[in-house]
């Protein structure tokens, strides 16, 4: 018996299921998000591919609830393009029913990773309370060296294997996002790479000035242990991330943008970073046509919404849409309200920086 | 320093931020979908609560991929209002890393529930080849004693405890929904309460015709081993579920309906029960507003559309919609196809069972 | 031929198309939203019917865009209840080459309403430069005496009629919502009743204390010229509206409790009206089920979202929705965000409202 | 007072609204639908232009509801190109009341399309009962001319004018789609040129077979006469429309493109076209990314699902989304079911057509 199933369907990215098989079984193939992968459009910014990372995650293997290779297939689905699997070293509150050593959740999530030619990073979360908080170690080797008690030297043991180190979530758990002496330290040492300004779904704003000042990377991670569906829901684009201006699609080529603090932190439609990088993207991601001596259509070919300020004047440009524009003086100066170069800090940019005179 | 956070939005059903803590650490309060429960609109029927429940769910205690636990926070939100725990006895291939007992899950999912006032019902796989393939034991009280090689005496020892046994997915994994000698065995001994006419995205149009002939549970569940949500996304209403009809919001009124089969499979719009139960949904979604002697509004109240044929007409009745309808002569007979009392068989519902005339 | 026609659907709201004719041509009737009212679920208050009105539309009789009876169809599409047709008396461009009196545009919408059993109200716009600005005479019978010289003398003939008479868009065109001496006198005299509080996307937080102090009814009205879905688009419940407490579904008790000031304006989330009847409205949408001594669900039936403050917490009540609440203290008192009662006033609401204790 | 005011979104497209004026108004910009234009995304094919138009249109100058120049600000912000005005030469019902030439609503809108940059084409339908029944004049100078008793003159009138002769919605309003004697004579002698296999919710499957075998251009209209959005809604991409390659952005180029037939019918997820046109869009759609030398990464970069088969295998490739692949043989055909060259019959094409091997 064969017979075409027909059917309303839930959401526009789901599509027709037609029961093709020679059985008395159905199948309903258009419900089925697991096998679809989101396309988050962010062009490429200056010759470098905008790869969307996410470089805090967590797994069962520490305090997270999913199995390794569920990340994968999560951030497969939602269109990204590497993720580091981040497991706690010292929590591990599942360890006494789950075996494994430190470097198991990487194994399990690397293997999946492989045979879908996605990036998987290698990576683990040195937690101590504060001053010094919880650093990520990324593009580790082996997480069990650092398995020790003074996180100065789980440091100093992650450098020594190539380790890029980022501090995570300063503002957490206290909501006081302090600076210590230790962090001091580590950064005037080079010891210190990248900070996170978003976590979850919190962020630090006065973080923001301590990247511009200091030249760290910009980081933005969904640091998440449950499943992420059940926290961001499925919708594109929602999850925080990191976006790494690479030279390559490889895990080598994140690694050398990162120290090169070549990122960009992007959450919830606001972006953070080095005003370059910023401009670069923003630019990349209009469209101009011009009708007449005084208007034009400006095409937002990004997934990132802009809002922008000029004078009394406001500007949104929706993503994926076109809005028609009075074509202004070229001396005029947009101020970026999306777009944080700083704490109360945004980026600016010139009408003449575009194409238009 | 207080500041009111503006955002950009991704999804009606999120909520505004505002920063009301006085700290520098902002939160995004609307993004997290894991704190909203969505609202499953399907009314009660004839005295009776229609609880919406899914009796197949495995963690990764067998060979599911989340902690037990967040089995209850995904059922919570997609607004559920029970789910049995029902990882299989015999298959667990992670057991040789992951220490527990085969009633661990259910502790674990159990005490989640407790906290919210979820009910969490204690179930587990009963897993064979065919013919006599899988079924779950529901409302035990204790799994290790169904650990046994002769699959019948699980089944007794189930009973024994007053289990009510569902046979899992008949058409899986062969694509044919056979009815083997053991299973006419086992149900005109008493010993299979119900069936799974869908299961996951599959669904088996000849078990329509079984349920009808033999008395048996009509079952729909979504046997999830990934995060729900990366399977089904996170829509309100697309898994399916069993719609209970029951006495009361508990535990044991589930059982007491279930074992008197008033249950509807409900899956993607089809529904399938019998036709007293379908046509008291049907009646109880629908309210008709008189406009003259010739026109009606009919509004849908509940989440699921239905659709109609009368003669060569078509009727949809769009979920949570209101349409214009010819009031039709009180002997017109409607076809309800996206309803099922059988394989090949619609609900009929006279135009003379509505309060109209 | 007969052919059944299977695709992919738009939105959850659309149905599944059958073609169920004899023929060659293929409907695809799923796509037509016109033929199907989104229902507005805002509860009705303390024995009141909460009707959804719009008293301030344009139709190409005077400056609009649209034959009379799109806004029929439009607004029995939104969902609404009720209408009034508003043309400017004096402002109509058009009516060198389109002949009509001022009467015509009622008369073409009325015809479509009475079709479908919609409430069409006959209304008029009186329209003057500032200081006077725009009143709507609503409830009138005859609008052809009101096309005087002085707008006074046509207010006097409004009231003669019976009307209600509202002062529409205080703040426009100039940005400044000012209170001039002819209003003053005008309310003093009994001879405007209600004020707009909202129109199209504006809106003006000072003449919230307008109302309040001078026992004005709070209108929101669309005061639309285009086809409303090209501003609005078409989702639920988002042009303005006016909600009406009436006693019955019918144009005689909307009259009835304009007057009686039982109104509360509506848009974008954003309510405003009498304390007692935004507290009404409150309570009506919010359902309460205990779950322990410590813990409750709120469930919010309404299609407004809500949010409320008490000390540092921030509550936000999505529509349609359900979130876990802990128990306050009864003498807790709710601050409702989006609830105005004036300019810079809340509605106010004590935990031991709610039957709880 | 300067005011941040802070807000639920209704939807993604939706943007933030800051107040920036210096006054006590409030306005929320990012309601506002009707200054946003959706971007359809269809990819240019093979050196043309992909131009997205609607050849047939009413406004209240016919039959339809709304004022000439609605059509130009609907169809910009659905993302059309192009659009052409096609009021009845003689079916004008409120002629009586409306004074105005038959150029009179071209006119109207082709002046607002010159002020925003877009293309507004000149067009009237001649419209008689079967078995004539309508055809659409395009590209003419002056409708006057086409006012006259016989519809052949009218034709002859409008050839002389240069015009594209298109044979509207054959099936309409019989549902039969017949070819009768005078569409041979006409066609035979080149003055028809194409023919609606579309139009507004309808379409005739033997039309596409009349298209392929007499070489007319394949034509997809909305047809419209109310609003646009109150029947299609205001989602990308959702009313009929004509794609066109085009050598340029132009007028002229459009006209040219359709009297050499380069165009494909496009609506409701269908496309109807020449082989050769489809599979050149078909392949512009897709981008693939190799993993290993078993698998690859499809992504569709168009707004269209495409739907194919090969053997008993169901490929879906959603719009904008990206499916993981088994790299076929290449030999492999697959039938591309929402791609149709003739009535029964879909394009067909080898995965060899593609840079894999």
């Amino acid at each position: 018996m064969k017979k075409i199933f027909v059917f309303l369907m839930f959401c526009s990215v789901l599509s027709l299921h037609a029961q093709l098989r020679n059985s008395d079984v159905y199948e309903i193939t258009e419900m089925n998000y697991s096998s679809v992968r989101n396309e988050i459009h962010i062009p490429d910014v200056e010759g470098y591919q905008t790869l969307k990372c996410d470089f805090h995650i967590h797994s069962i293997f520490s305090d997270g609830n999913v199995w390794p290779d569920v990340r994968v297939s999560e951030a497969w689905q939602d269109g990204l393009d590497a993720i580091a699997i981040t497991d706690h070293i010292e929590y591990r509150p599942k360890k006494e029913i789950l075996k494994g050593d430190l470097n198991e959740s990487y194994k399990i999530a690397k293997k999946a990773g492989d045979a879908i030619g996605f990036m998987v990073i290698k990576g683990a979360e040195i937690t101590r309370s504060k001053p010094l908080g919880h650093l990520n170690a990324l593009f580790i080797n082996d997480a069990m060296p650092l398995d020790v008690e003074d996180p100065l030297q789980a440091i100093e043991e992650a450098l020594r294997q190539g380790a890029f180190i980022m501090w995570n979530h300063p503002g957490w758990p206290d909501d006081k996002s302090t600076f210590y002496p230790v962090h001091d330290e580590l950064i005037k040492a080079g010891k210190i790479h990248g900070v996170e300004v978003f976590n979850y779904m919190e962020y630090y704003p006065v973080v923001f000035d301590w990247c511009k000042q200091m030249n760290l990377a910009f980081m933005s991670n969904s640091d998440i242990h449950d499943p992420i569906h059940t926290s961001y829901g499925i919708e594109n684009n929602v999850r925080p991330m990191t976006l790494v201006l690479a030279k390559e699609r490889t895990v080598e080529s994140i690694k050398e943008a990162l120290f090169a603090k070549r990122s960009i932190a992007y959450f919830h439609g606001m972006l953070v970073g080095k005003p370059e990088h910023l401009k670069g993207l923003l630019k990349a991601s209009l469209k101009i046509r011009i009708i007449n001596e005084k208007q034009a259509e400006i095409t937002n070919i990004s997934d990132i919404t802009y809002r922008a300020t000029a004078g009394s004047n406001l500007y949104i440009l929706p993503a994926q849409k076109t809005i028609l524009f009075s074509i202004p003086q070229p001396e005029t100066v947009f101020t970026v309200k999306n777009c944080y170069t700083g704490n109360e800090e945004n980026l600016t940019i010139s009408a003449s920086d575009f194409d238009i005179w």
